[in-house]
């Protein structure tokens, strides 16, 4: 059975990018991590949807809407600039940590749900940037030959919620919000709107609680 | 001044790599990391050569002998296979959080003292790899710009004693080996081979301690 990485956050995209790599005939190892995310409750999620799940805790340097409260995160709609809740070399360091849990289980991929359509506009989502990525990983690894997969990468929020829901993904297990108020998401920073659209535009219902205003 | 972030990890290459760096004009940030290493010694030197220096504490997923105790140091002489003190996607690792560092301190530049000639065939050494990362970085990043200086790439590991040398560098407070016997070097393994090497070419004393077999 050919063995993958799945960086695993607890979001819908990484939810369904387990599902994907699950149903590719992957013995999957998930992986995740406490960077001092205002949104920790996604690592709850996280465990939740895949019971071996190794969750590695990483010191953060600031600098990002998602680690520093003081820094408020934006709730007016989604911009074509890099947001304030661009947190710096985050994708880099979780890549980084899955190619070393990658060439020491045997490996030979890695699965991370970005996606270049329905987002914020992180540098460390595009293709060009994975492509980069992937060739610096085979240089600078003893195993080499690995691949990063990026099944969302052109799929629309819609598309990736259809193709989950088809895998039996259970959506109310996952969570998006970059500011919950307690388990609720707020449905106004980015992470929501993107959400939410690509419920309303799949036809399903959204099955976890946003907070009433 | 411009801002560099120096990885340093205590040894002779990274203490030389801050000296030119600091001769270069960069107001340097350096950075370790405890992994988990047999030869936790260097985190020490590493703070008596940078008075901020900045540990970051990472797990490690095992798979070399340097971070597994059931796995032996070689002690029989540098090969040109890859040993298995390689630890997987260390530098990538290492270099990763240097960026996300360097893009929060405001750092055009990282440095790093990998070295291709006098090393032990670590394929994140190589030339290749640290242009692959540096090409990364600068895809996957809000910043971008940002160049990898790896000084040390080209030189013997004599040429590197006497550039330190020449720099003042305090190698009294360096530390190379890998398997080291309370304070006392080892003198058998790779690392303390390459260094021993370095200094009879270089014609000068090393001042470290090395065990009495």
């Amino acid at each position: 059975m050919k063995r993958a990485v799945i960086l695993l956050s607890g979001g819908l995209d990484s939810a369904t990018c387990l599902a994907i790599a699950k149903a590719e005939g992957f013995e999957c190892f998930t992986l995740g991590f406490d960077y001092g995310q205002r949104h920790k409750h996604e690592i709850e999620c996280a465990k939740n949807l895949s019971p071996n799940h190794k969750i590695i805790t990483i010191p953060n340097f600031g600098g990002s809407a998602l680690v520093d409260n003081k820094i408020e995160v934006p709730k007016s709609g989604v911009t074509t600039e890099i947001p304030v809740t661009y947190v710096p070399a985050r994708n880099i360091i979780f890549l980084s940590f899955a190619l070393g849990y990658a060439e020491v289980v045997g490996a030979s991929d890695i699965f991370i749900g970005v996606n270049a359509l329905d987002y914020s506009g992180y540098p460390d989502c595009r293709p060009d940037f994975i492509n980069a990525f992937q060739n610096m990983a085979n240089l600078g690894t003893k195993a080499g030959g690995f691949k990063i997969n990026t099944p969302l990468i052109n799929l629309t929020k819609a598309e990736i919620i259809a193709l989950g829901t088809k895998l039996g993904v259970d959506y109310s297990l996952t969570t998006s919000c970059y500011d919950p108020i307690g388990l609720d998401a707020c449905g106004k920073c980015d992470a929501c709107r993107l959400r939410l659209k690509g419920f309303a535009e799949s036809g399903l219902k959204d099955p976890i609680n946003y907070t009433a205003y």
